[in-house]
């Protein structure tokens, strides 16, 4: 039996960045990403993928800015006037200019630093010589060099600098920055189409929400808007779409994770056991107790399944280990050869060293502040059940920035209960994109809520996939066609805002 | 010729309040309110309304509340989980109850205590039957009992107290009530119609914009939501309506407003001249320059065009006035006819001594912070012309206040800039009501922006007359015809709704 710890079950998403982690974190906390940080922190990814990629990142091609942003849009105290310089770069090459109103494709920047996404998101530079748009990357506040206060040790060292950073503050920077960067080019009627994943896809369909003056429409991908409060039940939770993930990759694989959990406890219980599991899983330093193996091993399985890409599915991985070892094996034998198949041969294993990341430590004070992604796991998976305890959440919280978190908030700002009856005759122009296998697609919008706003989804699909780099050898079929839509959507909308213009204007 | 000063030309609505100033305000901010102070400040309208009011006020229906607000919705300072008491009322006389998801009306308080509002906003008693509502009056931040840090002198301090007083921050309250109420009362599937004038009624189309998933409509009453940045042009602005009033009151009656500017300037350049005004106008203490004199009767024409309501119309009174006096009589003598006309029979006019209301200091950190209003006055009107000055107004609230406003933020929160094109594909159910004569209504939305955005205006109508009491006897067939059409329109988005509640739920 798994313990009912906060910080084991919340681990969710920190994902690969657990796999190296040393310094003892309290309070673990879903992350949110078109990564999971896998191009950060050398490790599968960065070999596992093929390396054709097409047009995409080119230095030479983008224009560093710095926008004087205000701290607090919200307030009028004296210290809410306080500026810090936010980062943005354009890539104006295809752009047909502000005489014919050329679009605008915005990447809203998440929880890293503006390079890492635009290294790797493949929509805007794929796209942008068939909409002639300018590209555009925000970066977002906190994170990168969009630091207030002069220094990322002033800006995270409490609650009274951190109080800025949140989600509201964060899409108010992408209107002025939208706003001021038209005004510049002289392109006030270019339609602006925001991009976003993950979290930041979250960002994207609600800055579509909140500041539809600026934008046109929104292409939000894996945004799991609705994971928020009581809106989505545990049993059909991100856990739930692991376990199937693995379930649907082989039956015996699910069978034999699902019963490991107890089969660690129950050596890691016995004398000597703690170094028995530390020899059999090649650990970097000795285990301490059987939770740092099942945290190593939880983050591992649901990070597969949530990035569980092509062409090399790392689900189908792990299970290819431990169906491929020996029968006669011991379970914690065949598990290991899973964690071996999935990262290759290492030195060690389970809890290689690691220094934490800016993303880290602002993802933790995110999800204490309005990222309140409450994921339980029900007794049906493959996974130790695990109830959300919001008490407990707000009381690590408490202890870790001295204030609580606010998991209402997102409902009350951004909405989400009953979603489509408030929607579907309000808003319009949002792509909520999602890859059925991704777990944090229980949390998405998976039916069309209106005839602009619409759920473009692919049965085999994973996080993001939709706006990563293409790969033009591997990309199955089904991706390729997701891609086609969203385009041909985007250019739906584009087309009927330059019909607008001419008839409005 | 006009001085150019802010103080003189933004004065605007402090109009009746103007009356009887004392004290000497450097920053003389426009105000937007349903009834222009008239209620809280014994004058012309408390004698000149009709008393046969219908269904409207009765204190023995209401039960009061009060809600832990939270004082800074949008940061995750610690001095932001501070919270504050906030009013509301409900009057659940005429629900329905939760059984059948009766509608809720509610109204948003604007820039004064609630209590006025309630004894005159007709629209919610009037209706409440017909639909079965549950009525919901809540409390602007700052104002009346809902005041933060205490104590209103130390809400009212200085910038670092006055900083969380703003709309944005006022709109999240009114969401976190509205919630709250709902929850409850059981009442979660309760259609909500949110209702507000003037400043309110901004705050009511706002809050269906950012918040469609709390409030179902909304009825903006005179809500000039485009007068910022530089969205009305000077030439059709409030100045310009208020002299077509006039003009189409009495030609003769305008073009002796229009000449008395210089005549009063001539004589107070005069040695004596200002003591010979002191007579003319039988003020209350000798005038100590003319833009006094002059400041009072720009605030009396301008109130009297804004609140040129049914049955008395002020502003045929003061034409009234004016042409009738005796054809030999001066020009000044006439436009002294025109005070006496308007404001009856006192012992003495133009500077009676008054003490600022909440609303005045209140109004004022608005018009420094987030509600910029650029109002200009052009050549052709019968006003002296004046030039909003951007950076005089900042110099000045800065003066007051230390911080500067932010003029550009109401646009860039709420948009304004080409609303059709930006609205008219996205949102729904927003009725903007407007009187063409009120002065206001050029900042207002007039046309259709879809089919469920609409303006409702009437031709002869005044400042938010259409939310008022209604007065049988007296109230024209237009005014009784635009409440029909807008209770209609209300009735038919509810219906829909119920539908969609069938259908979706």
């Amino acid at each position: 039996m798994r313990p009912l710890t906060f910080s084991l079950q919340s681990s969710l998403i920190l994902i690969f960045l657990l796999f190296f982690i040393t310094t003892s974190v309290s309070l673990k906390v879903p992350r949110l990403s078109p990564t999971g940080g896998k191009f950060l922190h050398g490790d599968y990814w960065t070999q596992g993928r093929p390396s054709d990629a097409s047009p995409a990142f080119d230095p030479k091609h983008f224009q560093t800015f710095y926008y004087n942003q205000t701290l607090d849009h919200f307030n009028f105290r004296p210290d809410s006037f306080n500026t810090f310089q936010q980062r943005y770069l354009i890539n104006s090459r295809h752009w047909g200019g502000s005489n014919i109103s050329a679009p605008i494709l915005a990447y809203l920047g998440a929880e890293e630093e503006i390079d890492v996404d635009i290294s790797i998101i493949g929509f805007l530079p794929e796209n942008a010589i068939h909409f002639q748009a300018l590209q555009l990357y925000i970066e977002h506040r906190y994170y990168g060099e969009s630091i207030p206060f002069g220094s990322r040790e002033e800006a995270y060292k409490n609650a009274s600098t951190l109080g800025y950073f949140n989600s509201a503050q964060a899409i108010a920077d992408y209107a002025e920055i939208l706003i001021h960067v038209k005004k510049q080019l002289h392109a006030e009627n270019s339609p602006v189409i925001v991009v976003g994943g993950s979290y930041g896809g979250m960002l994207a369909s609600w800055f579509r929400l909140k500041y539809p003056h600026v934008a046109l429409g929104a292409l939000a991908s894996s945004a799991p808007i609705l994971y928020f409060d009581d809106i989505v039940p545990p049993e059909t939770g991100y856990y739930s779409i692991a376990s199937r993930d693995f379930r649907e990759a082989s039956e015996t694989c699910y069978q034999i994770i699902k019963n490991s959990w107890t089969e660690i406890d129950n050596i890691a219980s016995k004398l000597d056991g703690l170094s028995s599991l530390s020899k059999k899983f090649q650990t970097c330093r000795p285990l301490t107790n059987s939770s740092e193996l099942k945290d190593y091993l939880d983050s591992m399985y649901s990070g597969a399944a949530q990035y569980n890409d092509p062409p090399r599915y790392p689900v189908t991985m792990i299970c290819g280990g431990i169906d491929g070892a020996s029968s006669t094996d011991d379970i914690l034998t065949k598990i290991f050869a899973g964690v071996v198949a999935y990262n290759g041969n290492w030195s060690c294993y389970v809890n290689q060293p690691r220094n934490e990341t800016e993303t880290d430590v602002g993802w933790r004070w995110q999800s204490c502040s309005d990222m309140v992604i409450p994921i339980s796991v029900s007794n049906d998976t493959m996974f130790p059940p695990y109830k959300f305890d919001l008490n407990k959440y707000i009381d690590d919280c408490k202890a870790l920035y001295g204030v609580p978190p606010r998991p209402h908030w997102v409902t009350t700002y951004f909405g989400g209960q009953d979603i489509k009856l408030t929607l579907h005759k309000f808003a319009s122009n949002i792509i909520f994109s999602n890859g059925l296998r991704d777990p944090y697609s229980s949390g998405g919008v998976l039916d069309d809520i209106s005839d602009t706003v619409v759920a473009v989804h692919t049965k085999n699909g994973s996080h993001c996939l939709d706006i990563l780099n293409s790969y033009h050898t591997t990309d199955p079929d089904w991706l390729v066609n997701q891609r086609k839509i969203e385009v041909r959507i985007i250019k739906g909308w584009i087309a009927k805002y330059y019909a607008d213009l001419q008839a409005l204007k």
